[in-house]
Formats: C-alpha cells, structure tokens, sequence
C-alpha cells in the first residue's frame, strides 16, 4: 500500500505525534471539547479497514486497544468511542476518544450536535494527565511492536 | 461477562437478527435512510472493545470485517464506516454502515446533521439487495465459526 499524491495522512502525520512504528502511529488529535481525542493512523494508504490483511488488522486493533486501556486507566472516563469512518479522509485511522458525562456532548457521538455548554476547567484537568498519558501509550506500543 | 439487568441488547436482539453465534450476533438496523446498517452485537455484557480478552477482539473484529466485505462486494460503497460508541447503551456493538455518496449525510458521519434530502429510490434499490447481502454474511460467518 504506497503513498498517495494528496491524501493528508499520506503526507503529514495529521496531528500531534505520540508513537510511531513501522506499520502505524499515534497522534493526539486538536479536536475542540474533547481533549483526550487520539488516532490511530495506519502508515500505508488503505482506504477500510478490510484492506488490511488478517494480521495486519490484529496489529491495528492491538494498538487501538493499548490507547483505549491507557485512557481508561489515566482518565476514567464514562466511556471511550472508537470509530473508522474515514469519509472525508479514506485513509484507515481509528478515532480513539475518550469521553465523559460532562463533555459537551456526551451521551450523543463527537460529530453531533452539542448537548450542552464545554466545560474548561474539567477540560484542562483532562490536559493536564495527557503527557503521563502518552507516555504510557509510546512506552506499551514500543514494548509490543 | 453475564447479563445485566436492564441492559437492551442483553433483553433483546437489538434489531432483525442475521445470524447468532455462540459470543456474537449481527443484526440489521432499523436506522432511517440508512438501508445498509448492520450492527456486531457481543453477547455477554462488556461495556468496552478492551473488556474482551485479546482472542475474544480478534474473533469480533473478524466478525466485523465478514460484514464490511460482503458489504464492499454486494453494495460497492463509497466508504464503510465502523463504530463502537455505546454512550447510550453500554454494551458492546459494533456499527458497520454501508456509506454513498448520495446518501443524506454523506460525508458527514451518520450522528451528525442531515446534508441533503433522502433519495427513496435509491434506498430502495440498496434494500432490494440486502437478502442476498445478509445470506453471505450468514454464511460466512456460520463456516468461520
């Protein structure tokens, strides 16, 4: 799976970068109301995830996995959301997104509409764990991969 | 993982049943102008995909890519979105949603506004093929486990 001329995840990493090996990588996403939104981006262009051979997509899940246990025991939150669209972008990358009873959302997903008024003080509380965060996630993927 | 009292899709099959295996069932949505809406439905209750032992996320991950390919052959979308959200219902299900170009959202995800109005023939014509959609997918998972 080469490169693509144009696609962005094929030329930038596409946000702030927390781990990166050979077959993908992880960054934190600037996503307003949700601070601890991450992505697992696969390296090679392939548009869904059934692109990927069988165990190519246990590497990806295993990865999606270490950064949802990571959030879940730093930030407890109510709940994570994984999601693959790729929709505007068809270059596999996994929304990994941990979310809480009070964000501006919850309970409906990060692409509705809000439910209510953000929160900042809780926010920058949630920023605040973010490098102990990923520090675990890069130290977890770089003992598995 | 036992059932839990209360809990939806542990009292119920979620939607229109496809095919049960002994740890997972896939359904067929009820999800207005979205004819080809599946859902992977865990059966005992676990609230997060890293609940599930590494084995068990394989196993529903494959399962997940079953309906995702036969979705691409028998429908030829413009994108297949995956999704494990459950902030509503805590239980784990996976979303796995044929996606077109001309569909109302598109390339808005499914939970956001609408960008333009419903095409009934063409839903039509997307549920017309569903029969032969869903007996693929019953019977390749029926083979795989």
């Amino acid at each position: 799976m080469p490169h693509q001329p144009g696609c962005p995840l094929c030329s930038t990493d596409g946000g702030a970068l927390v781990w990166r090996g050979a077959r993908l990588r992880v960054i934190r996403a600037d996503e307003a109301g949700f601070p601890a939104f991450y992505r697992v981006v696969w390296s090679g262009h392939a548009a869904e995830f059934s692109d990927l051979s069988a165990p190519e997509r246990i590497h990806c899940m295993e990865a999606v996995t270490v950064v949802e246990q990571v959030l879940r025991e730093h930030l407890a939150p109510a709940k994570v959301n994984l999601a693959a669209l790729g929709n505007m972008v068809p270059h596999l990358h996994w929304h990994v997104i941990a979310r809480f009873g009070w964000d501006s959302h919850f309970p409906a997903s990060v692409w509705a509409s809000a439910q209510r008024e953000r929160q900042p003080a809780r926010e920058a509380a949630v920023s605040a764990a973010l490098p102990a965060v990923e520090a675990a996630v890069a130290a977890r993927l770089q003992a598995m991969y």
